[in-house]
């Protein structure tokens, strides 16, 4: 048995949610009704946004959300929980309502992606894996979705699990890059467990296991005549490597009329060899031979490959984005927005900081994504207050929130409310979508931003604006708490 | 049950381990003996050296090697494998042998930390998982040791779950931090399952939770007497938290005696905060209150705030060191360096690349680190082939393999071989030490190091030197294969 499998997810948290768990059950604020949420402050790369994702282990963790004897015994050992603490651990479930942003939609700073309504205790205890698995996805999706971007219609095939940082970084990776617009992965569990679909040929360890290159190139035609893509550099590219598959390929393929095939570059120049190799192949009669590229690709390199004209029909990319290398923290957070008084009231409750980006914005709270109606184009995200209503026949003033004077009027409009209930008293009432539907949806909403909210660097700001209501609650806890 | 506990980690493997599998299995190649090396080439961060580790869970991966029908089903359903190959590895174990550099040992480029000896496809299928395990492992304890070394002797805890790359990023994260020197984590199941010890007081929410923060420390003091660590940033440290910290020590500490207890900074200008605090504290006659920073912290941090003399006992480092921010890639490789012919002689072999760097070291080889008698001091190490023998009583002669005229005499010095064995003929033969053994043996291995390789910029280069005979076998196969 491996050590995964003996794994109890529900101690995967910091040992402080345990510590103020204890700390609100001794206090007498272990009922008192919660709301958290969860948002970022910035995009990862400086790009325009970012793409949700992670929501499926969350439902996972939260439907099993569990204390069992040995954890309640190792808590014990820690000599710091009163036993009343832990008898309540003993019969513990999440009871509380959960919404989402679905996975797949493009998400932006400072707007509630993940909105927790729960006991103190309960809504306390799933802060870290729910960041976790928010912040690991989120961070591959997005980055997958700029390399996808990155290579204009052309395959891109996850290849990082000998880079990834864990297990579940390969596993769930594979999964957050598919969302963001990966045609498929080299992870074969990824592919059992989530459909991502996995494919792969050859290592160098192949073509030197044979007595010549030619011969470990005639064999794997052999073996697979229909799937046939062969590593072209273990010795020297273009003076070796791919002489000896056209050999191959003349010799076992074409004899059996199969014209589809490939090859992989994985090192030296690829602009060059790519295009050097393309002549070669297409000289010999191999035109529909695809070229296939990897070594340190991210979405800048391949970007500077199709400047440069590089003949690739499939990009490989590995380590820079299942790490998300340039940027590998995706800095989601879990505040707490709101409380329930004794007598059901939602209090609205702020997190002041000497850094103005990092003040919270308070309340119970819905998210819109409003849709200029002509151009079915995402024009802002609008944050109101649980209560508010967004009557569309009428227009709607929207205003930047550091800077109140800036105002736009939206007339022919449609608001969309972004999160959608999960858990309803702790049950599940998400029907979750296949992973095909969520990267389809994903790319239907990346179409719907403007290009310039695209651009790699420097992107148009995209709004997140605060109700007017919503605005004067914060700027009234403001003033009270300084 | 979690997703983790249905896993079955052999299908965590690329794909095309699986279609080399095939194809060696097809081909005639299923018995021949391999012999591959785990290496990287470049240390993280332009560091002198590399911390080792993951050897556990290569270990329970090892011991584990199956595939289940449902395995074998995905494979079938993919229409790519013949149905003797299903067959074949409805019965697969790993019957090699592997010998490794123990974890907490610091490692160099181009030397074989793990050497697998196994036939062609149990050596190729366990590619993907030891990459995976040693370069994550090897890349959280790097850094670690780094940000562990910059904080001179105070404490430092790993703070990261939330930031993590997915559940074993954070699981096991946690316990290569340990290895590479932290104190302890804030991750509680890596304390339940590896011994990590795991810490953790209270989060914003327990302050804004309160009507007062006056009322929410007093209420933790109360809680947790002996344990008291207050965070003091949720509305203004020097103004109201410091000062509601020690009214609530006064309150409820003082009457029973209690003078452990501490605050910890999570915002704003850490040095000039914790130097007042520091005032405030002692003033008020706290001067064992111990004063904890967290916030955005990495070795270069920590040595400006101590260069600022800066008043912190503990540092909770998070997401840049749980992901190894400024380097989140440790690119150890997996590569064929030997084959077995039919007589049992063993054949070493090369991959060649237009990058002098990539070209492997052949050959099943020998790690030796020498250690200068006199100073305790590693000095080199030194690579051999497998069969050549070190005479302690002679001097021994090293060259730089890339410029051979720089040549140097040991005289008084201990030959000592790095690789232990770890699995024989499929046995496991290797006692794992204790997480505290481990963090032990490092923190005296990385002693022995010279000042020099150790400066996080500009390090010493320590020398990887290869034996007069590997060298000469290295220089042939060159030369036939260009």
């Amino acid at each position: 048995m491996n050590t995964e499998e003996k794994l109890n997810m529900t101690m995967l948290c910091d040992f402080y949610e345990l510590t103020m768990g204890n700390g609100y059950f001794a206090s007498g604020y272990k009922d008192r009704i919660t709301y958290f949420d969860v948002f970022f402050r910035d995009v990862p790369d400086h790009g325009g946004f970012a793409i949700a994702a992670g929501l499926n282990k969350i439902i996972d963790y939260i439907q099993n959300l569990h204390f069992d004897e040995a954890d309640i015994d190792y808590l014990r050992s820690k000599g710091l929980f009163s036993e009343e603490f832990l008898a309540y651990l003993r019969d513990f479930t999440f009871t509380g309502d959960i919404w989402a942003i679905p996975e797949g939609t493009p998400i932006f700073p400072r707007e509630p992606v993940i909105t927790v309504r729960a006991k103190a205790i309960e809504a306390q205890l799933v802060e870290t894996y729910l960041l976790l698995c928010f912040n690991h996805q989120s961070l591959v999706a997005t980055k997958a979705n700029r390399i996808s971007r990155a290579a204009d219609g052309r395959v891109v095939l996850e290849f990082g699990s000998r880079r990834a940082q864990g297990t579940d970084a390969a596993i769930s990776g594979a999964r957050a890059a598919y969302i963001g617009g990966c045609n498929g992965t080299a992870c074969a569990i990824s592919d059992q467990l989530y459909g991502v679909p996995a494919g792969g040929t050859m290592a160098h360890a192949w073509v030197q296991m044979f007595d010549s290159e030619y011969e470990a190139f005639k064999t794997y035609c052999e073996v697979f005549p229909t799937n046939a893509t062969l590593l072209v550099d273990t010795y020297n590219t273009l003076k070796s490597g791919v002489p000896n598959a056209i050999k191959a390929f003349n010799e076992v393929l074409k004899p059996r009329g199969i014209t589809k095939c490939g090859i992989r570059l994985d090192s030296g120049d690829i602009a060059y060899l790519s295009r050097k190799a393309r002549k070669m192949l297409d000289a010999a009669g191999w035109t529909e031979c695809k070229i296939s590229a990897s070594n340190s690709l991210d979405e800048y390199i391949i970007q500077d490959l199709l400047r440069q004209d590089a003949k690739i029909d499939m990009f490989g990319v590995g380590e820079r984005m299942i790490t998300a290398r340039s940027e590998p923290v995706f800095g989601g957070v879990y505040k707490l927005a709101a409380v329930e008084d004794a007598e059901g009231n939602i209090v609205p409750k702020i997190k002041i900081s000497e850094n103005v980006g990092k003040i919270t914005n308070p309340h119970f709270k819905k998210v819109y994504r409003i849709f200029d109606k002509a151009t079915g184009k995402a024009e802002a995200d609008y944050l109101t207050v649980w209560d508010e209503q967004i009557d569309e026949s009428k227009p709607l003033e929207l205003f930047d929130p550091e800077a109140t004077w800036k105002r736009r009027v939206y007339t022919d409009y449609e608001a969309k409310e972004l999160q959608v209930p999960v858990f309803e008293k702790g049950k599940l009432v998400y029907q979750q979508p296949t992973l095909q539907e969520i990267q389809d949806y994903c790319k239907k909403q990346v179409d719907a931003l403007w290009d310039e909210v695209k651009r790699f660097e420097n992107p148009h700001h995209y709004y997140v604006d605060l109700s007017q209501k919503l605005w004067d609650i914060k700027d009234q806890l403001l003033h009270q708490k300084r």
